[in-house]
């Protein structure tokens, strides 16, 4: 087990600089951590206060008598060396340091003071300047961010801050389940391949999501990205991907984003998953976290708008998946429900006039067909069908089947559309308002399926 | 004026099989179009029954003694020729063909017999195989897909009709106003270049979106694009872009998608603006219709998150587009209202402690600058602010500077920060929840303004 054990499973967690002012983040963080219902010993840490939100404050952390693994630290910048200090001393094995006003600003002294002086204590950092961290399976909330998060299998490591705090309130609105949230801004210590080692054991985890802008070292960042892509997808936003975006990056945390074609070349070595957009990496998260992994990519894509076909077979091929000849079978069971003049090639276009029934049984007979290894189903709301209907008769289907196989659906339309999105969703089935969307996210877990099997194959040989 | 004049401003129209069976076709196109508010003669022809929605019916287009310009002709497509005929004699100008039952499905001359009686007559003929047609600014919604079609200055033209039918349904959930929609399906007689004239010329339509399997006849539509190109963007969907993709359109609809390459070619010699996914698509139906053209491609991307920074600058350099140091008199304006460590460079980062004020000033300053050609603003949900109180700062900023410059705004976070984009998609302000989708649509606008500006020098020296 990695040396974060302690981080994600605390005995217990002090936040210094707990305050009873509701606008302050040392408020904030405490109430999330309260209310999302952690259930071992918190301890507020301000001198001059007695108590916070009920709870009897501590003057330092050296004067709490308990077992405490974890300081959350909001206190202004110049006084967290003595805070590490104080803590080093009780025996603290994490500081997440909340506070800014270090090397993103210049003050690299101050910095490296922190970290020399944690490290002198066996103390590892967090940060500085970050919004905290999450980890649901102990329903630990130690953000000032959203605080309902919905408990699952991804975990989501982001050097930036506003824009990781917004998107942790994205995967609210996604549906999208987190097991851990993990702001790692300067990473004076911590670093993301620290986190993916810990990642990699954790049975919690199934899918890792990193928004990094520059790794300082970038070997290390190979190799244990490399082991963990063998068990588990991660994929990576990689800001400043161009010399333009990597100068932006440079200007915003002083670290340098780096050679464009380095991270290119790094990820490809070691499986990750690049994308170019958080709505792409969302898309993958979905289909990647829900959906088991399929053992080839034939995949059946089932329509009843020949358009809608077009695109998504436009998409994969973009993807390298291109769409064979269904299984015999299946085409003659799809035979029995369809109109005459119905196309039964792949994309199998069930016609406009397709009612929900149709949808029912082929996607049904598609799932118990042990020569498909993936269902993409698209839906254009037309006069004949209701959105949730289709929805519901697709998850009727997978429900019925039992045995997942990889599906992503697509429902193209208006608000009944994204309501039946929002349904299918909640069910954890990937679904996706366009069918290039819905296309390309489960081209990417087939892709990941061929890369992961690469992998393990090179890892053998060299063994 | 084009010759599809009447098509789009009929006298009469009169609906062929229209029906009391609210489940069939016929009946709900004659709804659609009564309830949509058309406010010239509608004609409901049925031998069998006298009346249909409270409106006396006709046994035949001869019989109705007013002046019909159009028939909509839904009945079983063996009967079609025949009364395409009797409408002819009546002296009917344009035959909307809703039934399908014809080239796509192998009956290629049932629908050359179609256009040979119409063309004997002088008719047109729209389709066959399609969903109809609706034109706002008469108030026409002659289709069977959703009737609350919001009016607006974009004209649809689409060769999928289930497809179609559900981006119909897109457009009033995203808010953008639609001047007409057609859909061509079979494009036996009409096809994308004869609407392209007509949408030329008419001033209720400032873009085009068209969604197309293929054309017949290539040089005809480069030339017509060419020419709207210099004054309207066209936007195209162009389905079977693959090999693959081509493959799948030719088993869908008869047609063959044609070579790849030369379609390629073909957009980029006409200027027309072409697009790889239907979001895509949407996003920058947007930007282009919202907006009015920027003299120059100076654009200032104001955010109060580092990470969102760089990803649009990412986008934006793949888009060609590259960020330069703001004027000097933004900046020195922008400085006022920033705390000391706030980087003034390109994106301006307001940081994560920007309150809604910050956002309504600065962006207020650089809609006043004349060293400014577009806008960029993105905004993480933090828990200092609120999408909805941001969103109304945009708005504030863009209404009191009064003209209107290019703007575009990402909005990224949960359910409040869908809320936001509403608000200000509602203003007709294109937002979108992530910073690549809003600085992707932003260049769009960007690169359109430089490609008309070569296809008017190209014009001039030809000339």
């Amino acid at each position: 087990m990695s040396n974060l054990k302690d981080l994600f499973n605390p005995r217990g967690i002090a936040v210094i600089g707990a305050s009873r002012d509701p606008t302050k983040i040392g408020h904030i963080i405490l109430k999330n951590i309260v209310e999302y219902g952690y259930r071992r010993g918190i301890y507020p840490v301000n001198p001059s206060v007695s108590d916070v939100m009920g709870l009897k404050t501590y003057p330092a952390v050296s004067t709490i008598s308990d077992k405490v693994d974890v300081v959350i630290v909001s206190i202004p910048n110049t006084k967290v060396p003595e805070a590490i200090d104080d803590a080093g001393k009780a025996g603290v094995k994490h500081a997440v340091v909340i506070a800014s006003g270090f090397k993103e600003i210049g003050n690299v002294d101050l910095e490296n003071e922190v970290v020399r002086r944690a490290r002198r204590h066996g103390m590892r950092v967090l940060g500085p300047n970050i919004f905290g961290y999450v980890y649901t399976p102990v329903r630990l909330n130690a953000t000032f961010g959203p605080r309902d998060v919905i408990p699952g299998n991804v975990a989501f490591i982001t050097q930036s801050g506003a824009l990781g705090i917004a998107l942790m309130g994205s995967t609210i609105l996604e549906g999208i389940g987190i097991s851990a949230i993990v702001s790692v801004g300067n990473k004076s210590d911590i670093d993301d391949a620290d986190l993916l080692e810990f990642f990699d054991e954790d049975p919690n985890t199934s899918v890792v999501l990193i928004y990094m802008e520059g790794v300082s070292d970038g070997r290390r960042f190979v190799n244990v990205a490399s082991k963990i892509s063998m068990k588990k997808p991660v994929i990576v936003i990689k800001s400043g991907r161009t010399e333009a975006g990597a100068r932006a990056a440079a200007s915003h945390t002083g670290s340098l984003a780096g050679n464009v074609a380095l991270y290119e070349s790094a990820f490809k070595q070691s499986g990750v998953i690049s994308t170019k957009s958080v709505e792409e990496a969302f898309d993958f998260v979905k289909t990647l976290s829900w959906n088991p992994l399929p053992p080839g990519d034939r995949v059946v894509v089932i329509t009843n708008g020949g358009g809608a076909g077009v695109q998504a077979s436009d998409t994969l091929a973009d993807d390298g998946i291109y769409l064979e000849k269904p299984p015999q079978d299946f085409v003659e069971e799809v035979r029995k429900i369809l109109p005459p003049f119905a196309s039964l090639a792949n994309p199998v276009d069930l016609t406009g006039m397709a009612p929900e029934d149709w949808y029912y049984r082929s996607v049904k007979s598609a799932l118990q067909n042990s020569g498909i290894d993936a269902v993409l189903v698209l839906y254009c709301h037309t006069a004949l069908t209701s959105p949730v209907g289709v929805a519901r008769a697709v998850a009727g289907a997978v429900d019925e089947v039992g045995v997942r196989k990889p599906i992503s659906v697509a429902i193209i339309g208006g608000l009944e559309a994204y309501e039946a999105i929002k349904h299918l969703t909640n069910l954890k089935i990937p679904a996706y308002p366009t069918p290039e969307r819905a296309a390309h996210a489960l081209a990417a877990q087939l892709k990941y399926r061929k890369y992961r099997e690469y992998l393990i194959k090179k890892e053998q040989i060299a063994s």
